[in-house]
């Protein structure tokens, strides 16, 4: 019997969130998942962890067909190449075809994007526009976008409801304004064909509870929160440093809306259920520009809509790790915001979606993913 | 001896605006031309003859060798896929290389941008950024960009200086603020690198005095002055539909700014030769978000600073021409905005860049080149 699992193509499945988001796809019973990857800063052994935690989640006797379709298909490839996107989907025209694309691959990195823009946008521009284009080619109209709230830059109110105006303030953040731009032209330009939603992430954190799958980051992590992980495994013995406690918020230090890996990932389950209902689709809660024209595209954040100072980070971590982290206060970095929180009513309200793990999970998770692989997934003991 | 020259590489130097740059930069004595072009809404006898006009004006006795540095080397390619940019520039390495690269090829109709938005952003943004890895690649660093006034979209004054928002109405539109965006980011990577200026174009018509090079679109122009120079040739029988009459202009038509392209066309030379001029990359006068950030990145309008309405196109138009035209006024068009005129001023302080040909000139050039050519490139009695 052939499965009735809907093939979803997940570009970047190997990475920290398209790994938590292919798992999830997964476990709903709903999707089996093929994806691309260039393996730039991830590993092929997260694809197997994630089939091999769908596959323990089987019920007891569970068919090897059923073990079968939790199988991730991976071709390593380049999706700034078309030729690589359309093997794919040529590939899948024989079973069935692809229903539709998450497209979670880019480069990801604030700083770095505005020391070489050309590979960001060729990596995160070009390669949205090849995909379109392929997807457009083989009469695949559904998609699912990895936004971000650097879309809203600085907003003008917090928490941010996605009719805050678009300015961000970063190459990064152009790259993901650009393609939301550009993929609601394209749902503008055939509304009977496209339906598209983007998912705006606030700060992911955390990881899948069987720490079997979680964040690698090449190098020093970017963000807070892997960074205060790997520090309590010994890495950079030096300390933390925090960029002012002046701002005006609770305890001085910078708030931000961390989120639950697994939530967010969960948030794309919704969106993929949520984009045949034609009623999302409509201008309300949508910034300027990006009201309806007709089309079907819409804007959701995903976030808790709580914000954590930085302090409030560290203590969890310290609770969850037992590990004492040394604190240095320094100036304030240039172009940090003092808060940015979400306003998650619209998804709330549109996609049924709710954060609903917290902080202590998502720091119990996130320790327990990195002193299970305290050198990530390629050094392992 | 070695010719003086510098080697320009104009991408589209076959259209209609390209074939026009392409003959000041050859007639300024400083640059010799080499384009890629893919004629699909061109034509290879364009090249030629802007050649032969050059070559014309060479003075008496002028040598062989001054003649040739006057011959544009044209490949045919797609600057949408990167390694047909590539080959030239490598092929140049030999011949002393590429100085600098004025961007002009891209797809133009605000109508048909909406309905196929992909090759838009592919021949438009995809290009672009193609372009510029391989400049980077070759370490050309000096860049003048066609952009357009539609990034302005409806602007909240008139006449309109850079320092507008800038909030793009059309998917065309999109495409130009986009390449602007990412061209700005290039600069602010490497100041130390890389100079580009975008050349915000408002209505250009007219053509070479000669006759032998000016528009021809495919199909229905969709530009006013092309439109009534072939309803002189005896196209379009049933005459002009003009939108509404009934706006808040002096006689109620719409109101734009139409520049001669010879002096549109000479406003490329000048950028080039300000490319060099570190005082000119300021903020002063560039719209939020494209201030300098250290950047060598600057953007000008290119219009005259003076409107026309519709009424005055045509009676210009009929004066050149000697043709009667019928009008018929009907419904406005949605979209339009009453008047878009450009406030030149800038371009005029830091380019010395003046639109000094006037409307009679305009219309009778134009009349010039489609009296001459009724059938335009491609089928000549």
């Amino acid at each position: 019997m052939a499965s009735p699992r809907k093939t979803v193509l997940i570009t970047g499945a190997a990475g920290y969130i398209g790994s938590h988001i292919a798992l999830c796809c997964l476990l709903s019973g709903k999707y089996s998942v093929v994806t691309i990857d260039n393996f730039h800063n991830s590993f092929p052994t997260a694809l197997e962890r994630v089939t091999k935690i769908a596959q323990d989640a089987l019920p007891a006797g569970a068919s090897d067909e059923d073990k079968k379709a939790l199988e991730i298909k991976c071709y390593r490839g380049d999706i700034s190449i078309k030729s690589e996107i359309d093997q794919i989907f040529k590939d899948y025209e024989g079973k069935g075809g692809i229903w539709g694309v998450i497209h979670v691959a880019a480069l990801k990195a604030v700083g770095e994007s505005g020391e070489i823009p050309i590979k960001y946008y060729e990596n995160n521009i070009t390669a949205t526009i090849n995909l379109l284009d392929v997807m457009d080619k083989y009469k695949v109209y559904n998609l699912v976008y990895s936004s971000s709230a650097t879309v809203y830059g600085a907003p003008p109110q917090c928490p941010i409801p996605e009719s805050s105006p678009l300015q961000p303030e970063s190459c990064y953040g152009r790259t993901k304004f650009m393609s939301e731009l550009i993929i609601k032209d394209v749902c503008d330009s055939a509304p009977d064909k496209w339906r598209a939603i983007s998912l705006r992430y606030f700060n992911p954190a955390g990881a899948h509870p069987s720490g079997q799958i979680g964040e690698d980051p090449r190098g020093r992590p970017g963000n807070l929160l892997p960074l205060l992980a790997q520090m309590a495994v010994g890495k950079f013995p030096e300390g933390l440093k925090i960029f002012g406690n002046d701002y005006d918020t609770p305890d001085g230090t910078c708030v931000r809306d961390y989120i639950h890996i697994m939530d967010l990932a969960e948030g794309h389950v919704l969106a993929l259920a949520a984009l045949p209902r034609d009623e999302i689709y409509a201008a309300q809660g949508q910034a300027a520009g990006f009201g309806s024209s007709g089309g079907k595209y819409k804007a959701y954040n995903l976030g808790k809509g709580k914000g954590m100072s930085v302090l409030n980070m560290v203590d969890a971590m310290q609770k969850a790790s037992g590990f004492k982290y040394k604190t240095e206060i320094v100036g304030r970095r240039t172009g940090d915001v003092p808060e940015l929180t979400a306003d998650p009513a619209l998804a709330e309200k549109e996609l049924e979606f709710k954060a609903k793990r917290d902080l202590e999970a998502m720091c119990r998770d996130q320790w327990n993913w990195q002193s299970n692989n305290p050198k990530g997934y390629e050094n392992q003991a």
